[in-house]
Order: C-alpha cells, then sequence, then structure tokens
C-alpha cells in the first residue's frame, strides 16, 4: 500500500496518539465575529478583502492551536458565504493545515444521487482532489446507495467519511429519533455505517475509516451508538459553546483513549471574547483554550498504547 | 412590497406562464462528457482551463434553452469538481442566466444546524447574497429547526426552497419510505414543507416559495405529495435518463398547469450524445431537446390561465 494512501482510519489515530490529543478544531469564522482589528478596513461588500482576511485569521488559528489540536474542521458555509474568493479562502486554509502537519476534515455535509455524489467525491477526498481534504462530512438522507460513490472513493484514496447519524441540535429528534420497528434511525444509520466502515479496517490501530458524527448534547445515545460502531471513529460536536462536556463525551474512547475526536468551534477561535485583560492578544486566548480543552478530554479518557 | 422580493413562489408561476413551460434544465457539466471540441487543448489537472471552458459550455447551453426552460438548475458538485476555480465558473453561470432572464435554483443539498444554516442561507438566498440564486435545494435530515433559518430567510429576501422529500435514486426508501405510526417518513417532511411554506402564499397565483423535491420515478408518493401540499412547487428529477416519463408527473400539476416543474440534466445538456448526423451541432441538439421535453409535458399538462 503506497503510503500515501495509509487509511485515514489509522491516520487519525495516530494523530491523537502523537500529540495526545482528541481535540478537533471547528473553523467557522463568521466575518462579523472576527476581532475588531481584522476586519479594520474591510468595507461591507468587499469580498476579496474579507476571505483575504479571513483566510489569514484561519491560518493563525491553526498556527495557535497546532500542538494541542488532533484535526482540524473548517465549516464550508461560512466560505461559502463570501462568494468564490471566500472558497480560494478555504483551499488556502487547508493547504495552510497540511503544511502544519494537521489533518483536515471539511465540515460540508454534502450527499447527492450516484453519479453526483461521485462528484463530490472527486471533488474533495484525498490528495488527487482539486480540495484535498482529509476527510468530509455527509449527510445520508438520500439513501444507503448514495454512500456507496463516497465510501469507494475514501477507501481507494485513504480518505474518511464522518456521516450524520445523531447531530447535535435540539431538533435533531424530527427524523432521527423516529422508532421503526423497535430501532431509532439513527440506530439503523450507525448500523450501516459500521458495516461500510467494517470494509476496510486500519491494520495498525484497527479502526475504520468510514466514521459518525454524534452529538456530544446526547451521552445516553452516545453511549448506545458506540456499541453499534465499536471500531468506527465518532466526530462529536457540541462540546462547550453548545453544552456537551467533558463527562459527556467519556463513553466515546476505548482502553487506549481512541474512537473519537471532540470538536470545539466558537469556544476556541472565538475565545479572545470570553478572556478579559488576561490574555495579551487573540492568538494566545485561542492557544490556550485549545489547551485547556485537550487537558479536560484526557482527563476523561484512557492514554497510553 | 418591493418589486425585488416579489415571492419566489409568483416569480416561478409567472416564469412558467410566461414561457409557456413547466422545464427545469440542470446544469450537470461533468468535464469528461463535455463535447471533445470543448476539451480540446486543455490539459488533465489544468482547473482554471476546465473551469473556464466549463463556464462558457454552460452559458451557450443556457442560451440554446433560453426559450423553452422555466427555470435552470445549476448543480453544484460538478463546479465544486474543479475547485476554487469551478466556484468562478458557478458564479459566472448565475450571472448569465440572470442576464437572460432566467431562474436559478442551486442544487447543492445543502443543511446544517442553526448559526451554520444562516450561514449557507445568507450565502445563497437572494439578490442581496455573493450567489444571488433565486432558490437552492436542501436536506431535511438535521431536523424540523434546521429549516427555520432557511425559511426566514427566503421569505424576507423573495428567494426559494426546495426541500428533499422522496428522491428519486433507487436508495431513497432507505430513510425516507419508513413507516412510524402508518405514516412514511416522506410525508412527515412533506407536512412540515407544506406547514412552512403557508405562512408566505404568493398574493398572485397562491403557490408558496417553500417548495420540495420529489422525483418522477415514483409516481404514486408524487400523487400522494400533491395531496399533502397543494400549494407547494414540486422540482421533479428523474425525467428522461432516470426513467421517468411525461405521463408519470401529468398528476403534479394543477387545473392552470401550474405547481410543478420538471428536471433533466444529462438528457438536454449532453443530447449531442444522442443525435447522429441530424443534428449541426451540439448546441442545435441541446436547443431541441429542451424543446421536446417542453411539449411533451405541455401535452400532459392543462395550460392556460
Amino acid at each position: 500500500m503506497d503510503a500515501e494512501f495509509e487509511p485515514f482510519g489509522d491516520r487519525l489515530a495516530a494523530a491523537v496518539v502523537e500529540k495526545q490529543s482528541v481535540v478537533c478544531v471547528g473553523l467557522d469564522p463568521r466575518w462579523e465575529q472576527l476581532p475588531e482589528a481584522w476586519r479594520d478596513g474591510v468595507p461591507a461588500g468587499d469580498l476579496v478583502g474579507q476571505a483575504t482576511r479571513t483566510a489569514r485569521f484561519c491560518c493563525e488559528v491553526v498556527d495557535a492551536v497546532a500542538s494541542s489540536a488532533a484535526v482540524i474542521k473548517p465549516q464550508a458555509a461560512f466560505f461559502e458565504m463570501l462568494g468564490p474568493p471566500g472558497m480560494e479562502a478555504l483551499k488556502t486554509v487547508i493547504d495552510h493545515c497540511h503544511r502544519r502537519g494537521l489533518l483536515v476534515i471539511l465540515d460540508a455535509k454534502r450527499g447527492d444521487i450516484g453519479s453526483t455524489a461521485e462528484g463530490y467525491a472527486r471533488a474533495y477526498l484525498g490528495t488527487h482532489t482539486p480540495w484535498q481534504t482529509d476527510a468530509l462530512t455527509i449527510n445520508p438522507f438520500l439513501g444507503d446507495d448514495t454512500l456507496r460513490p463516497f465510501v469507494d472513493r475514501a477507501h481507494a484514496s485513504g480518505s474518511g467519511l464522518f456521516v450524520l447519524v445523531k447531530t447535535s441540535n435540539p431538533g435533531s429528534g424530527f427524523l432521527q429519533d423516529l422508532v421503526v420497528d423497535g430501532k431509532p434511525v439513527f440506530e439503523r444509520v450507525a448500523q450501516c455505517v459500521h458495516d461500510l466502515g467494517s470494509e476496510q479496517i486500519g491494520p495498525r490501530f484497527g479502526w475504520t475509516s468510514i466514521g459518525a458524527v454524534v452529538g456530544a448534547t446526547y451521552p445516553e445515545q452516545l453511549a448506545q451508538l458506540r456499541q453499534t460502531m465499536p471500531r468506527t471513529w465518532l466526530l462529536i460536536p457540541g462540546y462547550g459553546a453548545q453544552g456537551g462536556s467533558a463527562d459527556d463525551v467519556a463513553g466515546a474512547f476505548d482502553r487506549r483513549g481512541l474512537g473519537a475526536v471532540v470538536n470545539s468551534s466558537r469556544g476556541i477561535i472565538f475565545a479572545y471574547r470570553q478572556s478579559a485583560s488576561s490574555h495579551r492578544d487573540w492568538q494566545d486566548a485561542v492557544a490556550q483554550a485549545a489547551e485547556t480543552m485537550r487537558r479536560a478530554l484526557n482527563a476523561v479518557r484512557p492514554i497510553g498504547s
């Protein structure tokens, strides 16, 4: 197997072990929330100016968290909001993460039927694509057949997926919690994710490359889903700003402390807003927030392997 | 009400009446399927070259179908496949549609939680956004609460949405057909779409701006969903290449011939592949395919209002 194509599941495990961290830093760079100094002199409607500043802000966030984070998760929406220049900015940020040796999960929640799903997969998954992301979040609503092109491309390119299973928002029960034949919809999706992932188990660490998104805000379902998908990486949003705590996610890890990465976005990248004069500048606040999260999570998971 | 903000539901109805057409032309410009003359001289990996040609190809398709189509539906995946230059191409194509007086539904199937959904809405919906699309397809899997930011933005900006309800692919039953309390999931989503749309009924034609995607490949469900959502525009994929016929969609229209637009992508934009020497060039083939579809659909729907 080409080293370049080491399975994503193994590459993520290696990053967690090396960094001693399960922190995923989410990049949600809402323009209006950037530190004022970053927005100064850029007029409303100047998308190129906003995108340029946004890319630099994100790159400096990445620099600040590089020693504490296992993985970076840019949120596509906030780059798409800046039009075509925003998409240039996204590419700049992805490339910067890779230069810093960090894995990138693009949070784009894509999903479509066969040939179009194949198009998204060919856009994002792996080094031989324009965007070169290590993993992509995808949405299963269109059907299990629509996951196949993503899975095939992920397995062939050493990249990964995170399929939405149980999301962190209050209304996630609308479809995900519906019970059919005694089984909630999220369990049905989880079983499918487990089966698809089992087609390729990482030889080094034993985890698959087809992950699942499961919110920290639903600890009971999280514990249940850990059982259904024993070899599946979980991407856990909802920590911090959305209310999830380290204790809420403790059950997501195996005896070596592997199996999940926990995301915080606003709580880290906009940490300067919470800090008073104790932080010299915004980048210190960001670095400290990521490191605090790393330690809080390490306190609840077994470490060492 | 500002003329600019005439509700999308009314604007779509006006386009159908004016054009005497319910044809939606889908732009799925897979690079490898473009006519050979269009690809000549552009090396593999030259994304700027490919994106430039793709934009021109799409604009010439739009010119060819402008008199037969009510609306144009670019598929985001095939632009994202060309990286940042592809996103520039998408913007070029959207602007060209507007110059030709055509409405644009961006088929991007976006969906995310609260503030991120708001980000997507602010990226795409309406004239005061970077992309300026008239409508956007969205995915309801994350929950009914995640539709709200899209709906509010659509209603405030005179733009529209098409929520995935019953998709055209063979595996769409995986989640969409699950029956809970005697009601399939797609019916549950449809009821939600009906309720959300009913918050703003178009004053001219009586249709809402919150539409639904319902595949031509499931005529029974289509008829059923027409009842559940009597004032909801349906965007019907699956016509032509995917197997749906004009008869399959006949039940989607009201007595004035309004209520649905029917999409064909490959069957139109790559029509030159089906045509033998009878067509002088690819653009004639495209124009004729769109006009043939317009007539086939007009033969099965009531016309005149």
